[in-house]
């Protein structure tokens, strides 16, 4: 197959790459390149973290006061610095001629994209990035050459960026693992609004009813609530940010979802209010009804929808070693298990573990567990 | 300690119950009572549910047009039917002289009390009753004996319950391995609406925001959104009934926090539309720092702070065995794996497995997994 006017033959990935920025997301690009043996160098603002990063094997630190890389012009500059500093610092790079093609990471995408073109960018060489991968933890020591193995980077070129600089940002995705996804700016806005930005503040909404509760309401709580207000525990700052940078997106999702609540919240205080028979909750049989059918379409582990799995319960003893036995009986039988969640019994030593393994070895799994003497239940 | 007046000693539980109402949460109080030697009658409105329970040895079926049990009177009948059926079951298992207390385990305890005062019910041998505790699957197979291990079981006792009765209920719930909360009808309602009702509502609304939601958006989907929606898959139906029966609690929860969405849209959407310098959100920035506090405030397991653990992460393969290993050599270094979970890569043979363990073996664990070759990180 011919490569389209002039494209390349899709690249192997850089042979030589700058990172800007050696926090988590650069020092693991950085990590993932050297370990596919790409030129590595590495700058960043304090010049302590492009050192450490350096240490743990993740390249060499751009020479000081060097314009480029002593060998000329990298393949590909990453920018892997906050949202907000991304414009300002491709305007800072680009004179410099530091790179044949320059992406970043940052998490939004029109509002880096609208600052460079302000700030007279040359949007052509300029072709956005963002790997969705990421860790609790920041900063290069918690960075991963794995990071990106299997997950989804979304490239985003417009109309100036010629196919072969998408081709190389395409290719950098590949060299660490990742999948890459095209999309346009706006739509990778709106799509990280929904998925991403609009979920947070919604598990935020939720939780900040719990600083008021009573402790009697917060003893009774259970699984649920904590899934639903897990991510709420993350960085105020950090979301703050991203939320300003992709704000209209954000806002569209939120007012829908407020909007949805005070309709079945105003049904249901009718319905407390009224007598007579029970009331048909239109509503909000609805919104629970949408909800099943929302949560359904997201894909499951792989792709494969999460239908095709199974549970298993297994009551286990709380103690070294129990675990190691009970996964030895499943590894005996040939049986892979998917996941595993262990539910405690507050208080009490023992505990169950839900075992999720394919449907077609469940049976095996049960038996081989019932052999060995554990209690199961599917 | 004299007990107060006309109170017995804190009994060990009952001698004898009658469980109406054969399904997971009946046949599971049936299975733990028969565990500790109680005798056990079981009625259902379904004979083959009533009789399938005494299968799997939860107790005898009670005979067909008794009264009560052949021995007379039980010392307690537990009402296992749906929250809306409570009422009409006391009113009519009270005139038989079925026990001597009678309680329920509906997940809302207002509505169902103010209908047995309506039908005119013996409030005073009645000591409405909660247990947290419920699995995905209902029906008696699904029941376990160790169901409420370690849970909380709210006994709501009101004015015209005797000392002895609310004992009664509190020694049942301590007979199946719960522990019992006392709480009035109201301010129970107030908590599960709030821990339980409302959350469901919230994780539904966001979830029907991906019925139309395009393709691209759930493939970058990440396991946030994903914890956020989970019980949003719940059944419709039965989450109506309680919503219903639970509507102004429910209401004044969802209100707040549709309200609170509603006023960081706005926000956000004016900051979309304005020029000038980043601005303050100062609505955000508050809500999610309360969503913060509100999180950290939940009890981690066992009652002990969720910061009283540290993760520990171990890349692995996709294979059978490989758990079992990994555990194995926890075990052998003595390390009790308090949780575990697995994030796989999609398309690809490996996954992290993220062992959750106290602080102070995290030292020896990662000693253990590296000594055997395990590659893991802090």
């Amino acid at each position: 197959m011919r490569p389209p006017d002039g494209a390349e033959v899709a690249p192997a990935g850089p042979a030589s790459a700058v990172i800007v920025g050696t926090g988590l997301i650069g020092t693991s690009v950085a990590l993932a390149l050297r370990a596919r043996g790409v030129t590595v160098w590495l700058a960043d603002a304090d010049p302590a973290a492009a050192r450490l990063a350096a240490d743990i094997g993740a390249g060499q630190v751009l020479p000081d006061g060097a314009e480029t890389p002593p060998e000329g012009p990298a393949d590909i500059a990453v920018l892997a610095v906050p949202p907000a500093a991304v414009a300002a610092t491709l305007a800072a790079m680009q004179p410099r001629g530091l790179a044949r093609w320059y992406t970043d990471v940052a998490s939004v995408k029109s509002q880096p994209l609208r600052q460079a073109a302000e700030l007279g960018c040359d949007l052509a060489s300029f072709v956005p990035g963002h790997p969705l991968a990421g860790r609790e933890r920041s900063g290069p020591a918690a960075a991963r050459a794995d990071l990106f193995l299997g997950r989804p980077w979304v490239v985003c070129p417009g109309d100036g960026n010629p196919a072969p600089g998408v081709a190389a940002v395409a290719a950098l995705a590949r060299a660490c693992g990742a999948e890459p996804v095209l999309a346009g700016p706006a739509e990778h806005d709106a799509w990280v609004a929904l998925v991403s930005h609009a979920p947070h503040v919604v598990s935020a909404a939720m939780a900040a009813r719990l600083t008021e509760a009573p402790d009697g309401a917060l003893a009774v709580a259970g699984q649920g609530l904590r899934d639903v207000t897990r991510i709420a525990a993350g960085d105020t700052r950090l979301w703050l940010q991203i939320l300003a940078a992709n704000a209209a997106p954000a806002a569209d999702v939120l007012a829908a979802v407020g909007a949805d609540l005070i309709a079945v919240a105003e049904e249901l205080a009718e319905t407390a209010a009224g007598a007579g028979p029970a009331p048909e909750l239109k509503l909000l049989a609805a919104l629970l009804d949408q909800g099943v059918t929302g949560v359904a379409r997201l894909p499951g582990k792989r792709g494969a929808p999460a239908r095709s799995e199974a549970q298993v319960q297994v009551v286990i003893r709380d103690q070294p070693g129990e675990l190691a036995r009970l996964f030895q009986a499943a590894g005996e039988a040939g049986v892979n298990i998917e996941d595993v969640g262990i539910e405690h019994s507050p208080g009490l030593p023992v505990g169950v573990a839900e075992l999720t393994v394919r449907p077609d070895a469940v049976g095996r799994l049960t038996d081989a567990l019932a052999a060995n003497g554990w209690p199961v239940r599917r």
